[in-house]
């Protein structure tokens, strides 16, 4: 299992998405050396990858004093942990069954771990951004899809199979419209880009060609219709992290994707419908807060995984 | 933290209730000697239950030939684990605040462990019971109200207060009926004894009097109406499960309580909703799986507590 422990050196961070590639040397305060982003080759045949991979590796340690003595890599997909494999990553198939970690760490010499995105992700806003000295939190970002991952007594929480984690995939309405994922009234399919198209298209139709950011500056302008979208984002969400809040009892959620770039406008309602739903006794100390981040949470993350 | 330890010796097991406590020696093996039930003096002034339960123990020690090593309690509150202490417990009342486990210890000379009984409960069924072998679990009771528990990696999860696993308590509809809790549309606000009872009154009125278990006798003789309530009962289960396999990733989820003894009138349809809503690569190894040590289950449990 990785777990994040306390960088006491320096490591390079890599997080793989399906079109693009970012990287960087982490510090062991968690401050980036040298950001890297290209075009991902993760579409391409393998090698393809694993070379752009260690071509980047070798670039980043060429150019900087230091000395990175691991590699962590963040890959959008579903992986098979015990065997260090991408099991299935629709968007990288590039990297999926091949042994990506243990091809780099052979090439390079420095030890490689492999780990899902959004955990990557929790585990860098963990490191030194918004979660950071939580030991029970849970992060949520919310982007296409919803994604999660739940951090607890310190270290990522795994199931029985290597998953898990799946917040965009509670059902809040059993009635509720159709999920990517086969089921249908989950959190993912009311709130992820396509449900929020849906809503739009019903409750403010001139707004619905524009962009997330575009919508999110609007409210923040005073937009009535911009605002109530988050509103409903807001209190949509709420409903299915009170029920998280009652399972998990966590003392931090992030919520981090660019829809929670509406800041209060989501966090508020957000908030709200969570101080109304979930157990009282489990809010005392408990904490709602932003991504800090950024795009670059799953670099950081990725620096901080070693072998345990 | 208390941890289901392989159990090496005798141990005595307690479990705590409203209006009942059972006790029990337990063998290394799980097997019960010499089992108890008393009438609970949990809503008497302290310290009338700590007197009570010494001389349960005492009792059971003096007819036995076993030596117990450790005695272990389950009490229906929400417990602080750290102070070993009932922070609530509304049937309870005379456990509540009090150092029972140190008093206990100290005026009988064994270690005394105390855990909420919900835990308790799982443990046992994990011990030995429907969840052997599984580190990876999810117990559910259905009964007054629907509670839980979760163990993860063979260890119970707790959250960053102690708190969590209150699978009664997520929300399948934003709309549905009002909790207890305060929140509305929890899953034991429809499938607790009390939304039961709703739905009688609505679909099946000239049953709306009888207590479950004749009414899962029905069900079994094929009356329509009781196939159908519990029909509804394992849908609306399975969709509150579902969401948590998908977050947790468990293999063995164990369902248990009075209205689980409906059998395959509730399990069928409850598979059947899991299967359609859950992440298919989460189910290849999934067991949903009826409890089987009964009203014993917290019992067995509790003589499984060890100081960790």
């Amino acid at each position: 299992m990785n777990i994040l422990v306390k960088n006491e050196s320096y490591s390079i961070g890599i997080d793989v998405g399906g079109s693009r590639v970012k990287a960087a040397i982490v510090a062991p305060d968690g401050t980036l050396i040298g950001q890297v982003i290209e075009k991902s080759r993760v579409v391409d045949p393998y090698p393809a990858a694993r070379d752009q991979l260690i071509s980047i590796v070798e670039g980043l340690i060429s150019t900087s004093s230091t000395r990175p003595t691991s590699v962590g890599i963040g890959v959008a997909g579903l992986m098979d942990v015990s065997n260090r494999i991408v099991l299935a990553a629709p968007n990288c198939p590039g990297v999926v069954g091949v042994p990506l970690a243990d091809d780099i760490e052979k090439l390079l010499g420095l030890p490689v771990e492999i780990e899902n995105d959004a955990n990557v992700m929790a585990l860098g806003e963990g490191a030194s951004g918004a979660a950071r000295g939580s030991r029970h939190y849970v992060a949520v970002t919310l982007g296409t899809g919803v994604g999660g991952a739940i951090i607890t007594d310190g270290k990522l929480f795994r199931g029985s199979t290597g998953g898990g984690s799946e917040i965009g995939h509670i059902c809040i309405d059993p009635n509720g419209p159709r999920c990517g994922c086969g089921s249908n009234g989950c959190l993912e399919a009311f709130i992820g880009l396509k449900g929020i198209s849906v809503w739009l298209r019903r409750n403010a139709n001139h707004m619905k060609n524009l962009h997330l950011p575009r919508i999110s500056e609007m409210a923040m302008e005073g937009d009535p219709d911009a605002i109530k979208l988050f509103e409903w984002v807001g209190t949509t969400l709420g409903v299915a992290l009170a029920g998280v809040i009652n399972l998990l009892n966590p003392d931090t959620i992030v919520v981090g994707g660019g829809t929670a770039s509406a800041g209060p406008m989501l966090f508020d309602p957000l908030r709200e419908e969570i101080a109304r739903r979930a157990f009282k006794v489990y809010q005392t100390k408990l904490r709602i807060v932003p991504a800090t981040l950024g795009n670059w949470a799953g670099v950081v993350g990725a620096g901080g995984l070693r072998r345990s």
